[in-house]
């Protein structure tokens, strides 16, 4: 691993220059602008449990491509215990930022390419995989950081990507050459981006026969030519721009995701980063893996978040006197409750993992699914609860230019101490974290994040095997088999 | 009424000098500062519908005490039907603003104050009633704004007024004069305060015997010497004060509440000013029927949001082709229907009101505490729905500068388009505004404004007549009746 | 009234013959067979209520047709009051029977039919309306028990009445007379159809052109020659049919609710008694306005039987030793908070109600639903909260064969024992009750009475008016509104 | 294993004399009996298992007693394979009989005991372990049926044993030999009871110094004189009594659980048989790692259970022509959901699984209260779902008496036929199969077997470690650390 440290990722992230807009503005210097900086910090603690003590065995693993220490964030799967270690380095990166800390849409891109393009070669005679793996070795050895592209804009929801009135709404190749091809489209929400190194760019959906010129995998660097970013905006992203220090929530990260839009104005890709090309019939795997992975990948991280929560009210309700309640203890039990659910599914479909043909595995698709849905449902219950603890307080305190004001700062310190052992600053401070944990962007993104319920809820169904569970109920009921049914 | 319309209530607050801070500065004019103009705004709201023809009927009220025409938020409720009025009248200002309009808090503290001074009066033969009913007769003819000024900062939730280290933490009496007496403390998320023309100041919990200092209700100008107001810091009011036009999600109105606290540095209230003073055991029937007026009014106003969620979101499916989706007719009959079993609960508690000994109505208590215990769930579920079913991109889209710049612009118009006939600023537009009214303080005020749910929950055992419940119980399962039970 | 008291009932109903089988046998006097009893005795508690002093407000009105007083239960509600009264009234009935009292099925067809009976020969130049007023006048005088018969058998879902296999899925004309028609088929579920002296039948469904046959309104009484019912069988009814006396939960009503089908085998009505006859674009009206009043009831009976379970788990905590946990406490107020929010919905619907064309009033049907709706949630968390405090004891009891055994008699007492003071038998008598009234049938008849959650779920989404509240979140959202949407 | 096969099982049965009262009267052989059999083939089906090619694998194992091949309800798990194969060996018994079979509780006791007295032994010199292993080597080698007996009667649940008015609502020593003790009392809800071949008693709560006597673990046989047992009264039983074949919904297993009081009057123990005998200090862990055990054991089998009931809902939905409906199909994905996450906290907290001091291996606690919370909540609501979609004729349906009758047979079979190519006998089989499911006893042993859910709750909050908990969000929040807290 070229890349070892934080400060080794910082550097890194230095010598490159990709176009990245914010606010009508560029941003020249990701590592130190005020509204990209916090979230370089959070991908660099990727690097720094990688080169920790503690965690240097959750952080990395031994690549079975060169047989050489990698981080895990670029591993291949290779079996249960990958996987199950996977979810442990998640959950502790998530207490550890509060946020998100985007290096899992790489490792699930990398992991859904590689075992499709596998697949793709021994169907088709192609060499993707020979191209892909040369292409991951140097992702491992360098350390790169890779942002794994796959949600394109879609325009109108109710037609495909040849029906749109913008052919553009869906990435796609514009032209063929014989060293590679040129592609124009977008991708959006695309976490991590602006402090990437390397774009890996996925299909959508499921592409069919009339969608060839969609059906497409490559890799480039994110400073390639034609690639322009458009840094979103956030809840409380003001207060993070102007650096201030208590009401941001964390001063060290964050408080919420850091999204961008990425265009490809046509955008050159060379052949040998070419993984995919107009072999439509595999794209939907290559959705359906990373989607599974990514949704697995959400009870970990998530389950990361909330127990970050529930000890910010647990410290709140101590500074407030109210700790001994017996509603409160009731409903800190309730947001360990949902948490511990919700890690028990990422931990479940990583047990139930099963090798692909290529030998990557794969966590079960069914329980990834169950996985994700829970967390649009208990971090939401979470928040609440935590909103609810937390009192009415974190939407009306002052700001902290009021609390350092000649004028009222005396009177806001006065007015918002709690018991007498915990200074009024530490009260405030901990309801600023819980103010930006439960508000809007983070909820989102929560919600929509490695897709929306509703696409868990179609593989959920999918997945059922209904037929099996209709034989057991008419074995039961003593209803004789029918051939026909 | 002397203050009409929208332009008099804009020109009286101009005529008076509040001290107001907000981010470590004084401001000066309310009607103009970003910060504090939209709410100004909403609460205006409330007197351009008194002056509309189409919601006169409801706006307006005759006093009972002077046969004028009066504001039906200066009104003592005569009857069922002004509950039901007020209740339909909160609904449409809620549909109308989407966020708090702020006069409630006046109306249910007179409501309260009113009834509970003719029963002390009677008990104690003191004169508040008619001190108070002369005040309010100002209060209808100006047709001023009061802010009802209930919650105390209450320091260490563990211990009582008196065993505070800082006695300060509940406002009370620190000098008794033959006109008056002298008051310190400070009360926390007064909701309109900034706008306000008076302060009706009232416990914020039963006081015992040993608190007869925090025992006092009285009435004074925002201006009064020895106030000063902090205006609390919101979610999204960076946006707000850069006068933004799109990302603020509302132009015209406040994205959410706007609360401010409000410090009593020794200040004087004369005696035709004080309606109670020691009386201790009358605060708790104040508490009481202020929450229970304020818990019925979340029921309609959080309605009204609700509806408009509900609009956008159902708008926003139009935009993006994906509104004829089972999965989004679900969920938006969902959202209908949450808001409907909610707005029922407001209805419930009016017309199950009953007099007090003053001839003032009040609602239904357990009613009205059921009410607001919904609030805090349904209101939030409501919003989870709106998340879903806006998608991710309320979370990641580019700023309203990106949107307008030479460089980006085009791409992001092009890249957020959905459906060919809306335009792309209508589609974000309409997510800004599913972004601010679901997200951080929107949300925390709805939680904890009029109580936290631990409050209701009280008072909904309390009022449950569970020995009556156990007679039906025990005489459908033929259990006899036994004494001493 | 002919039928003023409970006893009067028994003798008018030992008085006719109709056609009834149960376990494969005759039932040949409905008012003594252990099966129907019960079902019969809740049945009375209409009429005693009516002629006690405490209720006669309640459970009586004045007629509009003749001025004379009715039973409430056959009356046509002519403003708001009469529906708060109504609901009222069922409150009080789930109270004391703690099951269903099944007389709502004829209110609200006579009502459903009524109003829409005026309006066919309006359009249509019928006089249904009369023939109906006749009919019902005498129904008030004699104060007869009707079984609004609604819901047929409906074959296969997926197909219309004319495309099913059997024609007969549906009740149709089979003959047309010139003093009358023949009908054929069978109406399901029929709460209290066996002690019932008349039948209203309706169409379950709106009707289209094709389906004429079937658009079909009329009255007969319910031993009229080719009736033939069929009561159905229920969780629990084993032990009643034993008239057991502690283990039936309740040894006076119906552990739960008694439903028959009626199979109409060519059954003739004469001209007098029809009141629809091929209209078909009706049949919707009566469908929709039936189903919203039946709806709104739903939340004032099981509120009554709410309330019961409530009180049950209440006395059975005191009974055990555990009624002061605070999980106990909180548990119970979930209960009544429910319960309330639930009632909330009857009495706003109620409250909202207005006339039809006929005079007669109407539910509000949007909030109707949403009532029905909340029945289908909250009921079922009752019972679950209500089991959970219970304890396993009421899983595993003992039956009263072994209560009352000389051999281990003795040992179920001493095991069972609670509390000092409080009979061993009074704790399992409790447990019983609570048995019944959550488990099986019950809980079933509360899913599906009045409609299954589906149906109400697509009348809130036709109710919602979406085209407003997309104005509203469009004009708050800066949007300028466009002809075309 | 000498019992190899279901009917070696029977014959055991057959071969011993436990006195068991039911309804009053002796139960002579549990086997035939038609209030025990089903329950006993429900337990056979664990011996089948066993047997059969299929299931070999997950239903043995290899004892590290002895190196001999046992079942896997006689093992005590050697690692974290052994917890999961367990797991999947529960649901597939779930699925195969759709209720409880009965030898978890044996298992649950065996490795609770197991490990404490190998900590017993330890701490205070006595021989505990050895016995034990005695006595389970017997067990694994005949293959007996083992009732783990842990729930006391309790009396006055605000009173500890001692202070009972009657010492004997907890079972304790009342006599102390020298080859044994003589101990009184009863155990309720006991699981399998009536058809095991052994009792290992153990106590039923932490016990404390006062509480010696009530210290003890031991093990009989289950016809030890003085032992009398009566069966639990069900819902629904009677009609198994009456060996009712449609009506009874699973005409070969239990429809519902199958537990009994067993009484101890004066019951010797001898001293090989006594495994804990005063030491108080150790009935906490015994007590905490049975729970733990048999709660991760109730998300498998459970999940077995909501299988058989999502396979009824999909079939009955096919037989009634609406499984294309989205909201059926959206109702089917809930329960699959929900089934899934209930059975991923069963998987995680066995992969979270750590050895015990004694080489046993534990489930995590914290995982495992978690998964029997989640069966207290998704079992009911996957009830509830089923009860939504199976319709309301689960509740009316006519009895098969009358399905059988010259008179009215036809008539049920015409009009409860639904698409033509199912056999209306498979309709009314399936309805009957999920009324037997949803109702009564099945759904309160689900809330309350294995620990009712403030049990779980209580373990939840003191495994929640929030004290880490606290040190996350303060790091994130820039908060100091700092000594004291």
């Amino acid at each position: 691993m070229k890349i070892k440290t934080s400060a080794d990722y910082m550097s890194s992230l230095q010598a490159i220059n990709p176009v990245i807009y914010y606010k009508g503005e560029k941003i020249e210097d990701v590592t130190v602008h005020p509204a990209t900086a916090p979230h370089v910090r959070a991908a660099a603690m990727t690097y720094a449990l990688a080169s920790s003590d503690e965690y240097h065995d959750l952080a990395t693993a031994t690549s079975h491509l060169t047989g050489r220490k990698v981080s895990r964030f670029t591993h291949v799967h290779q079996n249960v215990g990958d996987l199950i270690k996977k979810v442990k380095l998640l959950r502790v990166l998530g207490q550890k930022t509060g946020t998100c800390f985007q290096r899992c849409v790489g490792l699930d891109g990398i992991n859904a390419v590689y075992s499709v393009a596998y697949e793709v070669d021994r169907k088709c005679g192609t060499d993707y995989f020979e191209r892909f793996k040369k292409w991951l070795t140097d992702i491992q050895d360098e350390n790169l950081m890779v942002v794994g592209a796959m949600t394109d804009p879609k325009g109108d929801r109710s037609k495909s990507p040849v029906d749109q009135p913008d052919p553009d709404q869906f990435v796609r190749v514009v032209e063929r050459r014989s060293d590679g091809f040129v592609i124009r489209g977008a991708k959006l929400h695309m976490t991590g981006a602006v402090n990437s190194h390397e774009i890996l760019i996925m299909p959508t959906m499921a592409m069919d026969e009339k969608s060839k010129d969609y059906a497409l995998v490559g890799a480039i660097p994110i400073d390639a030519p034609g690639i322009t970013m458009v840094f979103g905006r956030q809840a409380g992203d003001d207060r993070r721009d102007k650096q201030e220090t208590i009401d941001v929530g964390k001063p060290r990260f964050g408080a919420v995701g850091g999204e961008a839009m990425i265009v490809f104005d046509d955008v050159f890709i060379p052949n040998e980063r070419i993984f995919l090309n107009g072999e439509a019939e595999f794209t939907g795997s290559i959705v359906y893996r990373f989607a599974a992975h990514h949704r697995a990948n959400y009870g970990a991280c998530k389950t990361g978040l909330m127990d970050v929560l529930t000890g910010a009210v647990t410290y709140l309700a101590q500074a407030q006197g109210s700790a001994k309640g017996s509603h409160v203890r009731d409903k800190v039990t309730e947001m360990i409750h949902l948490s511990e659910t919700l890690y028990s599914s990422s931990i479940a479909c990583s047990v139930e993992g099963v090798p692909t043909e290529s030998g990557a595995y794969m966590v079960d698709t069914m329980l990834a699914n169950v996985c994700k849905q829970n967390v649009t449902r208990f971090h939401f219950e979470v928040a609440r609860l935590a909103v609810d603890l937390a009192g009415g307080f974190i939407a009306t305190l002052p700001s902290e230019y009021d609390l350092r004001s000649d004028d009222v700062g005396h009177l806001v310190k006065k007015y918002f101490t709690g018991v007498a052992d915990i200074p009024v600053e530490d009260r405030i401070k901990i309801g600023r974290l819980i103010e930006a944990m439960t508000g809007g962007t983070a909820m989102v993104e929560s919600m929509h994040g490695a897709g929306s319920p509703q696409a868990q809820r179609i593989m959920i169904f999918r997945e059922g095997d209904l037929a099996k569970k209709m034989s057991l109920a008419k074995a039961l009921a003593g209803i004789p088999s029918r051939k026909k049914e």
